[in-house]
Order: C-alpha cells, then structure tokens, then sequence
C-alpha cells in the first residue's frame, strides 16, 4: 500500500512535486513535546535545492505549514499534518517529453502502474521532492529523540570513487555527529570532501551524474528494541531506506564486508564495565538478532547517480510504442547524495521512533 | 510487532527451537490451488541440516503438518497453518552456559527484549530453525507463482573472499535457475564451487566459520508493481530478507557497485521490439521508482559467519554481570549460506506474492 | 492508533475544530477515476451547518481543496489529500469554560489521554467537524461505487420517540435511496418527518437535545466479500461507524429484533431465479457469516442526542479539580441526527470500498 | 483480510471445524507473565458443548496445547500458538446435504468467496468451533488485566422475549461479576434464569431455535485509553465482537435507548471525590469519544438464534442451481448465547488488552 508507514507511529505521504502541495501527516507522537520549528527549518534547508554548485539550482520553496496536531508550541498528540506548497516549478520543461520514458527513472513503471494517469510533471508522486515532508518528520522524531540523549549523524563516505574512512564503529561519539550535521559538506576529512565535490563537479560539466555511499550513526539507543521475525531493526530501518527514491543498497555494520571475515573475527565479544554491557568490536552495527545491543547503529545506504542527465539517451515512447532519443532539459542535481544526507537522518530518525 | 508480516498476504511465524513446535500461518492464499507436497518436502530438504559436510550433523525433522487450510489436496483460501514438530535436540548442550551471552548471538539483545523468561534453548525464537517454517511458506507461495510462470533461483556468489560471477542479469534464462534449485551446492561454475567447499571444509577444521553472499533473481514478473512509498518492491523484500537471522546487507541490481558508476552507464536505456519493452542493461535489478520494470529482479544478501564456533570467545555471565569466557559446544555448522539459500528464495517468492 | 483506517483503501485524518484546518488524505484509490467535483460539494453541503433551523447556525466553511492525487480531472492513484479550512471559529465562546468537562463530551476523557495538551477549542480532535473529511472521502467512494452500480442511501428512522417504518429489506430499490439523499429531510414517509422536526425544534426551544437511529441500505454488492475471522463485513462497518462522535450502538439486518425470533423466522431462506440466488427474507442484513450476500446490505445506527446542551449541568474543573456548574454557550444543534446522514453513508462507502 | 486482527497484541486465528486442529497465535504478550493453565481449562470449560441440556450433544474435546511461547510456566514475550486437536466429528452428517446452502449459515457466501474450494464440513472456518482459540487467547489476556485488577464479567440479558433487569452500569462491582463467571447459567437473577432455560427447551422440542442478548461489563479500566479515530474504543471492541459467528448488534452504554433519551437525561454529570472524577449516571457505558472514562465499560452483543434447525427449509443446491427442500441432521445447539458468554467476555479482555 502506497503512502502509510509505521507500527508505533504512523506516517502517511502525499503529493506530487508539481501538483499544489506535498506533505505528511504523523500519527502515534506523545503529547506535550516542544517543537523547535528553527531546528525543522535548518534541517529542511540542508535538504533544499538552491543552495551550492553541487546541486540543482531549482530554489523550492520548502517552507512548511503545520495545520493539526500542534497547539501552544507542543504536540497536541493528535495526528499531526504538515504541507509544503509547490511553486517555482516549470512544468513546461516537461511537457515536449512526456511520453518518453526517462532512462533509470520511473516514468515507464509508474505509467504501467497507473495506466497513464499519474501526474507526470516533475516526477510527479515519485520525485525526490518527496522525501521533504520526510524530512519535516524526521525533524521531530529527532527532538523527541534528543530527550532521550539519541543523536544521529552522518556523513558522506564515498562519491563514486572516491571514498573517505568510515566511521569508528566502536568510539564515534555525540560531537563527531553533532558536527556533521552542522557541514554544508558533512566528511571526517575535510581534504576527501574536497576531491569529492570536485568529482562532483567534474560530472557536471560532462552533463553526466554520479551516486554516492552516506553512513549514517545514531548513539545511546536503548538495548532490547526490535522485533526477531518480522520486525527486525534492520527490517524497519531498510523498509523506509528503500522507499527514499535513488538507495538500491543498504547495509548495517561491516555489512557486505562481514561476509569476508571469518566467524572468529566477526563475532563482537562482550565484556562488561561499571555494570554497561559493551562489545570490543561492532561488526553487527549495534544489533544482534534484530534487536538493538545499545552499541551505535551503524548503517550504510547506496544513492544511484542521478538519472536525469543532458546526454542524449535511447528510450521508448511510451503511448506510440515507438524507439526514440531523449536529451532532457531542466535543472537537475549532478549528485543527490549531498542532498539526500538528511534524508537519510530522517529515515533513521522515525524508524528508531518506531522501534522504541 | 514480532510475528506478522505482509499485506495483501499476511504471515504469522511462531515458535522455539527447542520447545515443542515451530510452524506458520498463511493468510490471504487464493483457494483452489493445488499444492504439491512432495515439491515442499523437496524445499524442506533443501534447508534441513544434516544432509551435508558443509553443514551441521543435527538431523533435526523438518516433517511438516498442514493442520488447516488444505482440503482435498487444494488451499481452502482460509489461513493455511503448517506445523514442524521439534524433536533430537540436545538441550543439555547449552545448560552450562545459558547465562553466557554467545557473541554474535542474540542471546544479550534477547535476555534484555524479554526480560530473561524467553526460551534460550538452541537460540528459541531467534534461531535459524525459524527459518524452516519460511521455507515452507515460500514454498506454496513458489507453486502459487509457478502458474504464472514466474520462476526464482538463486546462486551462492561467494564464500568469504571465494567468489564467482554474477548473474548476466538481463539475460539470464528459467532454465538456468530452475537447475541451480536442483544442484546440492547452488553455483554457476562448479570449479568455483569446489573452491567454496574448501573454504568452508577450512573453517570447519579451524573451529572456526565463514559467511557469504547468496544472489537471487526472479523472471516473468509482471511491470507495475510495487509502489513509490512506502512498499517499494526493495522494502518489502529488505523488510523479509533482514529478518532472516545472519543478514547484513541487500542491494537490488548492481548494488553498492552502482554508487561507482556514472549516470550515463547507470542508467538502463530502454527499447520496445514486438510490442515489449525492455532495457540494454538491468543496473537497477528490475525495479524503477519501488515498481516492477518487467526486467528480471535481482538482488543479493550478505550472510554473516556462523555466530556460534568453537573457539573460546570473550563474554560476560548476563545473570551475575561478570566478564567470563565461553567454549561453544554442540554441532553447527561452519557456513549457513548453503542452507540460507532456500530461505532467500522462499523471502523472495512470499515477497512477490505480496507485492503482484 | 488514532487517524489510520482500512486494508485496501487506508485513510489518514487529521485536525483539530478550531486549528488551521481538517482534512484527509485516501490511500489506495485505483487511477482514472473521474471525479465530480460538484457531487462532493453537494455531499459536503448535505453535512454542513447553518442550513436549516434543525441544526446550528454556525456558518462553517466546508469547501475543500483536493492538493494532490487528482490530476487532469481524475484520479491518478497515488494519495488523495484534501484540505479543509478553519474559519469563523468563536474561539472566546469556550475560554471561559475551557477546564471544565462537559458532560457527554470527550473534554475529560481527552484530557486524561493528552495530558492536556491536547487543543480543547471546539472539541478539537474530538469535534464532530472532523466527519466532514469522512464525508469528503465518502463521496469519492460513491463514485467509485456508482460504476459499478452500487447505491447507497439512508433515512432517518426515530428521532426520539418518534419512529417510522423500516427500510423493507427485500425489496427496497434504487429509485427510493437516491430520492432519499435529495431530500433536505431525508424520511420515508413526510408526514412522520414533520413530527421529528416539530421534536427536534421543541428540544431546541426546551435549551435541550435530542438523538435519533439512521437506517443505511446499500443495494447491488457482489455476493462473496468479506471475511469469517476478524474483518466481517460487520466488523468492517461497525469499526468505521463507531468512530463517528456520538454513535452508541450499530445493528445489523434486524439486530437487536433478531433475538426475539425463533430459528425457522429468523433464517432467510434461498431460492434461485433465472441464476439469481436470493433470500425470501432478509433478517441478516445481507450479510451472513460476515461475507455479503448480494442481498440488500442494511444496517442501523444509534446517535445519542447532542452532549451540548444550554440548560445547567454538574461537571469538575479538570484542572483544580474541584466540583463545578457548566452552563454551555455557543451555537449547537439541538439533534445532529441530520446532519449525521451523509456521515453514515461515507462510511458505508467507504467500508464497501474496502471490502469488495 | 481473514485471520488476523489487533494492534498492541496481534491475533492469528486458524482451523476448520471437521480438519486437524484449530487454534490460534498471540503476538505482542509482554514476558514473564505466569499463566494458570486450570483457569484456562476452566474458561474452555464454559464455551464448551456436551455439558447441559441447554447445548448440542457433542462432545468435542476442546484441550488446548501450548506449542510456543511459553516456557517454565510463564510467557516468554515470543508469539504464543495454542492448538486444540479436532476429534469426535461426524463429518458424514453433512455429506448428504453438502452442496445445500443452509438458511441463516455461511455455507452460500463462503461458497461464492472460496469459489467452492472451502472446507464445507461443520462450517468449516465458519464454525462456531473457531472461538474456541478465542476463548483461550481471552483466558490469556484476562489473567493479565487480573494484575491491573481489571474485571470481566456477563450475564444473560435476555433469551428471546425473556428478558432480566439491566447491570447497573453506576454501581456494578466486581464480587458480582466474578460470581457471574461461576455460574453455569449466568443471569444476575436465577427466577429470570429458569425462565429462560424453559424458552430454550421449549425451542429444542419444537425442533426450531432462539437467540438472545449478552449484557458484558468490564471494571477498573484505567481513563484515557481508546482514541478518537478510527480506533475508539467501541471501534475496536465492535471489530472484534462482529466477527463472533451470529452476532448482529452491538451497543454501549444506553445504547439504542439512549436515541430515545433528550441530552439533559442522557449526559453523564461528572462530580469529584476524594480526587476520583466519576459520573453521576453512566449511559455512555465508560466511553467519551472513543476513550475510556473510567467508569465501568458496559456493552450488549446481539445473538441471532440458532440457524442450524430441524424443521424443513427452503433452500438452494449451489453446485446444480436448483430449488431444494433441506432438513438438517447433526447435533445442534438450539441456542447459542449460553456458550457464547466466555466468548463475548474474550473478545471484551482481547480488546482491552489491545487498547491499555
């Protein structure tokens, strides 16, 4: 079922990127929790387009308006529904190419799906102009976290090639991750992020795209949450990983890597210290049998380059039937990996809500 | 929530490996299919440890009993439940250090979810026996997806660092997979194979174990299904696959491996001969937008070294808090992939049957 | 979980009476359904207030904006959201009593679950406003339902003591229900009308309220939908039907009178005619074990009279928690039974919606 | 979706009336919970038939056997699967009339929804057999509401047109409810009971059958549990009870009566007392909005009367199309609603335990 998420909470989606509104409603938050719409705002913005020459210079308006569920500054613990309204959306653009299906996007299947009844500008219901409200939500699943001393941060491991060190999945601490959410270009290592915005910019001007690996850490999670079948951690994290728009991997822990060690160095051991239970290693990325251990979760999602490239393509027109080339015009972001960071905080966000 | 999972069809998993039962309902089957027992036996066979040297010497019965839903030989379209009696357990093996927390295992996560009362005998809920009741499912949900002519296989891509080659994942053909569901060590180069079952041979006679990646594709799926958010064809097969103990990582298509390529080789360029639509490449395993493209779906799951090895392993006493060391003893096996495969299958073909 | 409904269709409400506005956004509508926009404003005008002297002379605002999932004048298939905005809310008529619990509302009951931080103005939440997003999605659902020639109409069966004849559960047509939703006082018989609304003025004039039963008959559902265990078509309606503010019991077919009858009176007996297979009689509502039967669907709910009364009440202070008198002001209805009728029929439409 | 029903906690029910087994899993028990199995045996006791002269002569063993989730005698807080062994069928009593369509069952609509593939033997899926598993995952959740002293009870409000006095939703206690439980024909006056008995054996000896009302009660019921919606309280209570085979209304509170009631007698004054908030009367049954007052939860459930009975009927041969005559043979019940009181006082507990 398209648009609702959620066992504690419940979000449902809606909109399209140049239909009137995109937005979200959640159900399930406590009453009495204190929203900081300046937070929600900042982590919209890290979120827009508009902002640097590594991304899309489309300048959405972003600005979200919480109609229900907020009353005197608190959520009221009734559903809470915020919209952002579409403008600055050229929907010309679109409209000489319609029926061409778009090489890597979803143009083809949505139109099988919907039987030609989608709306098709922008995307349309598919477009990366949805993970917004994602966002939105994710920003209040973060503040009610921070009560609880949870924070998640991430950075950017690799752009194409080019790949920083990953996180110390044993002594990442609150700073390092505060830190990163604070960057326009949130690496460890600064002189990496330099090669890869210039990687970034290299595909730019070649009219081309490319993809990219954000890790991601949330901290102080409590142990004991998750479910064995079929509601595993790793479960509920994937299921809403995969729903934002380019991932087509994702991995906890050493992840893919894991499968090349063997038992006796996977295996995290357990010591214990002033009563904390700790592992000296965390290959399993801070769950064990789908259920939080209390080390940092660990996780790695993998973004797609950008579908929407100027190289002229081979596609299909979809009501003719017919084998055509396709050069698509619009303003396009050469890289959604920059812009996809706090999505991916925002995944992390609502599924430990979830789960907890 | 544990134990439910799915939405059009809806299952229900229960037990624990060394209490008196494990089984599953399944609802939401159409009625009147018929049901060949001897192709879920076959299935069973497949998972069941015992039959090899690369896997363990428990000869635990997988005799399934359907006690409801089945009626003259055909689903009843009423929930369906299997049952597998437990029997040959050796309980003993793990009453001196069932207060010790395997590493690797989830016996801490465990004790802290449920309080210390659930059955820690064998790994109770979480163990991989779990698995056996999925495979039956994925079994009738196999014959459901025969009618239609969607056919699943899958290989073992690689044990630890021995690795063979990928799926040609446009081409590939049925019969190439319905051979491999036939073979006792799943692999498209059998050299490659015998490489593989040294390694593991290895790891066996080092007490110790090794993981690794199983590669699955499914052909005939019908294009539109699935959807944008938050049931993306990738979320509903990451939600199952990340519950089957030992998963780490899954990425449809080329994967992780995309984030190195560019847009313009990223992208699947499409073309319609005779009325069908298809693309040059398959880079995103068959699926656009969270939807069906028509193209074959692929995707891999990296499996994590058997948690349990005999070497002696640093913990703690979860009762008394206490750093101990623990020497695993019992029979397990040194590598789950090979038996992790008809389980990759059958999340797979209860996935589709989900999703169509 | 508060503000989600449904299994093949999902809805998600939100807002508050007084808050920036109501709404709702569907889930799972199939794409290309025309919709006309003049049939749900004619829907939402049968439910609004201030139209007759039956029912408050607030003036409320019910024009909707649909701001996504419709697109060229049809459904596209992705989330329908629908946007209702507050306006000429009397916010001051309840400062001065707003810790107090009226009596028959959910003031108190809301403000235990919220902890009080729940938005109290006008009900909020809990505000029999919010039926109008119902009404909205319900016209939607006729439509969908029209195609297929489902029909779906209602009276008013008592208010109080005043009582007219039931549908005749046999042989009720279409002709009769569609006149039926016409009609500014939708009864069966004219005369019997004018005595309900010569009681309902009376309770007006006596500073008090009265209730009524709503008949609900849908004509033409295929045979063979619903469930045995636990969504009967019952279970479906009468899940919807009691979330509706004011509804204190449901019944189906002869309900409550079906327990006065002997076996031989109260079985419907079959028979067959030119392939048609019906039932003499029709005591069950068209429903038997909770799967329609084709037969005309009828069901009756109860609507205890307005809580909102002006005439003095005992109640507490919910905050001092001390023993207080209410005496409500504002503008209420004297009998929200009319007003009430469309809701019933949203909500019929929508579980059929959601059944078939 | 058949099969599977709850939110907090998750039932999965399975099983046909004349297969293997029936039975029943519970997802979501909180661990550690001690289970009385001779209270269980003894709720099993009440529903099951062969015990007096006012029930069906068979005798159908009804033991249940916990298969999972439950170890050392407590709840492990893994899925709980109850089975109850078929036995003791006369499956040859329905051979002969197979394919007649029974007035009052479900043997035509469940024909039409499984397409003829449904287990036809005793009703199958249909049968009244199926709330055996509820009964006992009732006796689970009433054990647990026993720690927070919530009490269930009920009584046999009327068999046909006899009819005993109404609880007193104000002041009903616990002592009486509990002793209701004990009876082996529960009516809180015996006079009214004897005469009720007299209805029923005057019906089996008339070859026909009655049907009746169950008046439930439910105390101690913390205040602010439900929610508005779609999950009231009534909501999810009606959801349950409708799925209960031969139920065909449900109330709460006053009910229909209160149609008949003006506001200023309906509404429930509050008043306060040693910082208890109660209310003077209870017509609202201890549900405001959909959330619990705190006041005693007082609902009725319809049953219709038997619809298997001895006399002729007119009826329909689904597989031939043609008008039939049908005597039904078997051992029947010639009412129900005796039995079905520790079901009713299941789904009541089921629920609460879903909405607390």
């Amino acid at each position: 079922m398209s648009g609702v998420w959620g066992n504690k909470i419940k979000l449902s989606i809606f909109g399209e990127s140049h239909g009137k509104a995109i937005g979200i409603v959640i159900n399930g938050l406590e009453p009495g929790v204190e929203l900081d719409l300046e937070f929600i705002n900042s982590e919209m913005e890290r979120r827009a387009p508009g902002r640097t020459k590594y991304s899309t210079q489309r300048n959405e308006k972003d600005n979200f308006e919480i109609v229900s569920g907020f009353f005197n500054g608190k959520t009221t613990g009734t559903p809470l529904c915020a919209i952002i309204w579409n403008g600055n959306q050229h929907s010309k653009d679109y409209s000489n190419v319609k029926d061409f299906a778009r090489p890597g996007h979803s143009d083809y299947t949505g139109f099988i799906k919907y039987k030609g009844f989608n709306d098709y500008r922008g995307g349309g219901h598919f477009s990366g102009r949805l993970t917004a409200p994602l966002v939105f939500a994710g920003a209040v699943a973060k503040q009610i976290l921070f009560k609880d001393n949870i924070i998640i941060g991430s950075h950017i491991l690799s752009i194409k090639d080019t790949k920083e060190k990953y996180f110390d999945k044993v002594n990442i601490d609150s700073e390092t991750l505060i830190s990163l959410t604070k960057k326009a270009f949130p690496v460890l290592d600064d002189k990496k992020g330099e090669e890869m915005k210039e990687v970034i910019l290299k595909a730019k001007n070649d009219l081309d795209s490319v993809g990219g690996i954000i890790e991601c850490c949330a901290l102080n999670l409590p142990a004991g949450k998750g479910d064995p079948f079929f509601d595993s951690c790793e479960s509920i994290l994937s299921h809403m990983l995969f729903s934002i728009p380019a991932v087509k991997g994702v991995e906890f822990g050493e992840g893919f890597n894991i499968t090349k060690m063997k038992g006796s160095e996977a295996n995290d051991d357990f010591y214990t210290k002033n009563g904390i239970v700790k592992t000296y290693s965390n290959n399993n990325g801070g769950i064990l049998g789908g259920i939080t251990s209390g080390m940092p979760l660990v996780f790695r999602a993998a973004f797609k380059p950008t579908a929407s490239i100027y190289k002229p393509q081979k596609t299909i027109n979809m009501k003719t039937m017919e084998n055509e080339e396709i050069s698509i015009k619009g303003r396009h972001d050469p890289c959604i990996v920059l812009r996809a960071v706090p999505v991916v905080e925002a995944a992390c966000a609502l599924s430990i809500l979830d789960i907890i």
